[in-house]
């Protein structure tokens, strides 16, 4: 039997993925890593897992380990509006629906919303994980053009008049791949233009709770409740492993993603989701996030020191106020996945930027860099290496245009 | 903003479900229900929850609420790599894949299979929960007839010349709806078909294990492994709310579903992953799995008491040796919509047996009946009272024969 004939259209979109690979040799003993995007295991609140466990087995006894609502398990559906309430976004917790992880969340929407051929707008870069969770949908994607701050509200707006978007997807805070936040005016910006041309928004906020400094800013969710999706995760304040995201969508959105979720998984673990309710109303996530953000902080200063101090002058970088990455540009013409591979060798590992747009060629200059993984000392090492590696093509690429 | 413009055009095919309202009924206050599908939660092992737990916890750490594969926690695809071995289907463990439930299993397939207007093979009635996986993605239904021993090989030959099918779908072991077991001749004469045809067959077991008397018979997958993908379940041995399904699939067949896996949920929980890979591993399965049975067989017994007892002669039933339900048929011309909205009036719920037919109007004057949930003298009394339900619409539907 040979697999091609027997595939649905839509997987032939699945390409077997570069950054995968890329991955999969990063992860290798010995690889001092920048190129994953999970969060340090110490950041975990393991001293007080056990308790959590414990308190969910004797509230719920066997109703942890049972079949549940689709929707979701309602104590954490209660603690989850809350946890909303105080980011000035407001929610029943009937409202409030549980997805395995936020990827679930993206896929659902993908799935209910994309016919082959729509448009489907974001920024350019943006999230691999979107682009993963929509693709198979066979969307056409409208890059939307960015700079330091995120998404351009004219740049929007001017997509919106060209294109019939089935819905816009951004990610507002300290963004996947750049780090970005989108500022007060602009979310205000964004939200009057959606709503102007009564189009939908995904926005996409893993990384909100993870602020070094500054003031959080409110939600686009909460200025336009009717036309936003809001997608979160407790990935990054609890425990990835446990795979709890969730999201709040206008009525008339969630209740047909409830009906795909049902077809997906039916729904998400129920004990994880007692877990993740007992860690939140618990108290347990507002005495635990300091010490997350003071894990973080001193790496990501780490990070942007060496860089100073080791990066080629011809290179530019995000300066983030929290979140997981920083994002580098080099000259226009380099090609980062080559420089990559040269890193390897080194045992030093990045992602190439060009990953992480719609367009594939865009961003080859650029590469995306996370720094939860290691320490202040392995990453002040790391980025001198990656320096060296920067330096060395940089220096070959000037060679080169003189040859050419 | 309206919704229908924006929904995707697979979205019109996940029209709320009947049988979803049914089960909401059958959750009120002082219902007996046989509508469920659910194990009883007193067949969990709760006993050895903490020390599963703890064994996770001391053996892993962190590691067991990080980021993992999407293929799966590799201790858990070690330990069903073993349990497969002893149902004569030879796996290593990198060729078993892990699902957010069989339900993710079964989505997976939908999605790399699929194309709209394919066609897919199906018994009739079959599993409800494929016919919600496979809907979204706008497949023909192919229905294949079946008798008192589940699929009839000649009528799957007979479909395989008249469509090109991408796969047949079956559940070999006490089917859900019916209970029926597939006997070992029908396995190979199914085995000798889908490789003749070279077509692919998934054959999904969740309750192989649940055998109340009887010798269990061998999976088709290990007669024609490379034209089947096994999947299952440990929700009916285990717990459902941890959502731990698996696949073994063709290796050409499981690289697109780990591709499409990434895109819907990047992986299943870790720690329900290391949950279920200590409880297979330390042998708690096999020690535990026999106190499930002698729970549920003597309420099928029960159940299958009252029947004789009480149900009107004009009626059948299956007698499985395993599972969690018994399948009815009443005479031709009854409607057990009608008859379960009679019985949920006085407080009882069943299936209608008609919601498992992939064609709309089939099976009209079939239900299902589960035994999982309550004890035997409750279901003796639901069956009574169900009896006497039965006997009243079949003495209405006598007395408009005659006036008809």
């Amino acid at each position: 039997m040979t697999i091609t004939p027997l595939l649905a259209r839509r997987t032939r979109n699945m390409g077997a993925s570069a950054i995968r690979e890329i991955l999969k040799v990063a992860s290798r003993p010995g690889m001092i890593s920048l190129a994953g995007g999970i969060p340090a295991p110490e950041s975990f609140p393991m001293h007080i897992m056990r308790d959590v466990i414990d308190s969910v087995i004797e509230k719920y006894g066997p109703n942890a380990f049972q079949y549940d609502l689709t929707e979701g398990f309602l104590p954490l559906r209660e603690a989850l509006a809350a946890y909303l309430a105080d980011k000035g976004v407001a929610a029943a917790p009937e409202q409030v629906l549980i997805a395995s992880g936020s990827q679930g969340a993206l896929d659902g929407l993908g799935k209910i919303l994309i016919s082959p051929g729509d448009h489907v707008a974001l920024e350019a870069p943006t999230y691999l994980g979107a682009l993963q969770a929509f693709t198979p949908y066979e969307p056409q994607y409208v890059q939307i053009e960015t700079d330091h701050r995120g998404m351009l509200p004219d740049a929007l707006e001017n997509a919106l008049e060209r294109h019939p978007v089935k819905f816009v997807y951004l990610v507002p805070n300290f963004q996947n791949p750049t780090g970005r936040t989108l500022p007060l005016k602009r979310r205000r910006a964004i939200a009057e233009i959606i709503q102007r041309f009564d189009t939908l928004l995904v926005e996409d906020d893993p990384y909100g709770d993870l602020r070094y400094r500054g003031t959080p800013l409110p939600p686009i969710k909460s200025m336009a409740p009717d036309h936003v999706v809001y997608i979160s995760t407790l990935s990054k304040v609890f425990a990835p492993g446990l795979r709890m995201g969730f999201s709040l969508a206008p009525d008339r959105v969630r209740r047909w993603l409830v009906l795909a979720k049902q077809g997906v998984d039916l729904h998400t673990s129920t004990f994880n989701q007692a877990l993740a309710a007992e860690y939140l109303a618990g108290g347990h996530l507002k005495r635990h996030l300091p010490h997350i953000v003071d894990l973080y902080r001193p790496r990501q200063q780490a990070m942007l020191d060496a860089m100073a101090r080791f990066f080629p002058d011809a290179f530019t970088w995000s300066v983030p106020d929290g979140g997981m990455f920083v994002w580098a540009e080099g000259p226009e013409g380099m090609d980062m996945e080559a420089v990559n591979r040269k890193a390897l060798e080194r045992n030093t590992a990045f992602v190439p930027g060009t990953f992480f747009f719609a367009r594939p060629g865009d961003g080859r200059e650029t590469l995306r860099l996370n720094y939860t993984m290691a320490d202040e000392a392995t990453l002040s090492r790391a980025i001198e290496l990656l320096g060296e590696v920067l330096s060395d093509a940089l220096s070959q690429k000037q060679i080169y245009k003189r040859m050419g």
